[in-house]
């Protein structure tokens, strides 16, 4: 099984002090929030991780120029059009974007980070959002889920957190939930602190939690041209001890890739595929994203049948890790299903009955090393194909 | 578009000189079919390839072997059951299906090449196929169809075709249809010549025509534990032109290609991607089989919607290929909506109609050099999900 964690998470979410958020709907889609805002009372030290693909929006191009001073005053959002694929104009229009925010909020454009979420290859209605900016500043409010909803494209629902350390907080705000694999954040992650720390420290953290939590996370191997993962710090809370901060940043950011998991399009079972035994750190990586992606073990997951066949294809089709059949181990939810790259004689009533489990957890142990990896998913169901079958692009 | 081949077939599929075949029930399905024998009348040169999956089955073990000496005999083939995962008893049992098919037809068993295909981790049900196969030398038969009928699994339709190619012949039988990735080739597939041609050159051919035709066939990017690909040929027909020969080989297996991509579980459409412009050969291949295998291209291609953010976040997400969004078009059959990596302002109701076509063609120009190649996979349906999460292991 995943690690379970120490760190306990406040229910509700609540904000470090001096952050705000608000969202409201600008008319992009019909009646949903569609617009967010998320500002502190002073500026942050702040760092971001984007997605590596290559056609990045235009939030994404201006997010990499303005993350370069690490620091930040707010995150503007707008869902249901993600300003991608739409050359000079849509730069443009995120500047302007960026720009509105900073006017409402009385900062300047170079504070403020700009996402878009949603289809593809259609210009921004940059007049709707620059009209629903105005006054927003007024309205914003101490719950971070207020944020969370006016981000959600297939979402089914919002997606905050936060847990305390000491005197500070730290508060994340997501969206997932189609579209998502990792190579860098794999949808939109807003994390937030009343603590202490500069810029380079933030952007090394942010990348090691990044590397073991976001970066497992994948539904269906399609990387975005939006992700965005940003973390915010204002200080309020001053110092904090830089260990204990970097274990609750890492937990919580496991916790909620195992939220957007969960929610992953059409998901009905949070998958979590565990390599142990690994000669590297890239190889465990390697094989559990193999066993995460793989449609045979996310439909044998739907279907709650201990398939052990599919689990060694899986593992098998990893084809840049030398695997030992002989040294390979496999359980299903803590049931040892395969030993030494052979099916053991289990009882599958059993292991049927416990592949039924909202959480379904696969470990494998190949026998080569002392790395491990754990990777993050959900089955895949009619719902998805539903989802993304009729998803319009116009 | 592909490139359409010159190559006639023949309607019904006929066998070369000297081949015949025939399948039976032996009990491993309750009624269908579930062994196949092809035999030659003289001993024939031979090459196969096999898959690269690291969990290899017991047949691909003996077959690495056996076709080390060039010369094969027949081929014994039984469904249901695929001995990957059965240790050395699997091993044992798949040496005893090729001595009792060898003891059948009066030959030896390293002249027989062996496979299984169905679930894994199941032990060979050797008694019922030893028992199956005496008899079968009797039963032999002229038409191939009949071959194909004995190794399918969730196939809809058996699988053969053939072409002529001056006096000389050449017949492929194959199945699908899930658990089908290239890196090696993807399936069962045997191909039957009369043509005189020596082993070495066999092989190097059959590497050539399956390097651009079965591997880079993917139904769902799962590579399966027993994929096979082997030729034989008995010389009956004498020496041939081996460009000739090469040229209807590798038309065969493109053509084989597209029929077990419109037969992979749940399709209702066969997709192309085609990638020109490239690089090199790898980066073309990379990139067009990160377009067909992509879940949200897939489930585009079912809805039938021209979402072309899709069609570019598969390009950007090769990210080991350099992409240049700037020289970057695309094209769905035919009709122009990438340009410079912007989407085209085209009819959307045009396109949507051309989507609707059983075949859909996507190509992308990269506009890096000039490398081509052509991927084929298929729509992402209800039918694969239902297929393969009701597929019990037991």
């Amino acid at each position: 099984m995943a690690n379970p964690s120490p760190v306990k998470f406040d229910d509700p979410a609540a904000f470090p002090r001096g952050f705000r958020c608000t969202s409201t709907n600008c008319g992009l889609k019909p009646d949903a929030k569609d617009l967010a805002l998320f500002v502190s009372e002073k500026d942050c030290a702040a760092a971001a991780v984007f997605t590596r693909n290559q056609f990045p929006g235009a939030p994404i191009t201006l997010g990499r120029e303005t993350i370069k001073n690490g620091t930040l005053r707010a995150i503007v959002a707008n869902s249901k059009c993600s300003n991608v694929a739409t050359g000079a104009k849509g730069l443009d229009n995120a500047r302007r974007m960026a720009a509105a925010a900073a006017k409402e909020i009385g900062s300047t454009a170079d504070r403020v980070l700009v996402s878009s979420t949603g289809v593809i290859g259609v210009q921004l209605p940059i007049e709707k959002i620059e009209k629903g900016i105005v006054g927003l500043a007024a309205q914003l409010q101490s719950d971070p889920m207020v944020g969370a909803e006016g981000i959600m494209t297939t979402d089914t629902f919002p997606k905050a957190l936060s847990a305390r350390l000491g005197d500070a907080t730290i508060t994340w705000v997501a969206k997932g939930s189609g579209m998502i694999e990792p190579n860098m954040a794999t949808m939109l992650a807003y994390i937030f602190t009343d603590a202490e720390l500069d810029a380079a420290t933030l952007s090394k953290m942010l990348r090691a939690a990044v590397h073991v939590s976001f970066n497992m996370l994948s539904v269906d191997t399609d990387t975005s041209t939006s992700d965005t993962c940003a973390i915010m710090a204002n200080g309020l809370a001053g110092r904090v001890d830089e260990k204990l901060f970097l274990e609750t940043l890492t937990a919580g950011c496991i916790r909620m890739t195992e939220t957007l998991a969960r929610d992953g399009e059409g998901a009905k079972h949070l998958l979590r595929t565990t390599v142990r035994g690994a000669a590297t750190d890239a190889e465990a990586r390697t094989v559990a994203k193999s066993l995460v992606n793989s449609p045979l073990i996310k439909t044998m997951v739907h279907g709650a049948d201990p398939n052990v066949g599919r689990l060694l294809m899986a593992v098998g089709k990893a084809f840049d890790v030398k695997i030992k059949p002989a040294s390979t181990d496999a359980w299903i939810n803590g049931y040892a299903v395969v030993k030494g790259g052979e099916r053991l004689d289990f009882d599958e009533a059993t292991v049927r009955a416990a592949l039924k489990n909202e959480v379904v957890d696969l470990e494998v142990t190949l026998g080569d090393g002392n790395a491990s990896a754990t990777a993050y998913g959900c089955d895949l169901t009619h719902g998805y194909i539903d989802e993304n079958a009729a998803y319009y692009s116009s």
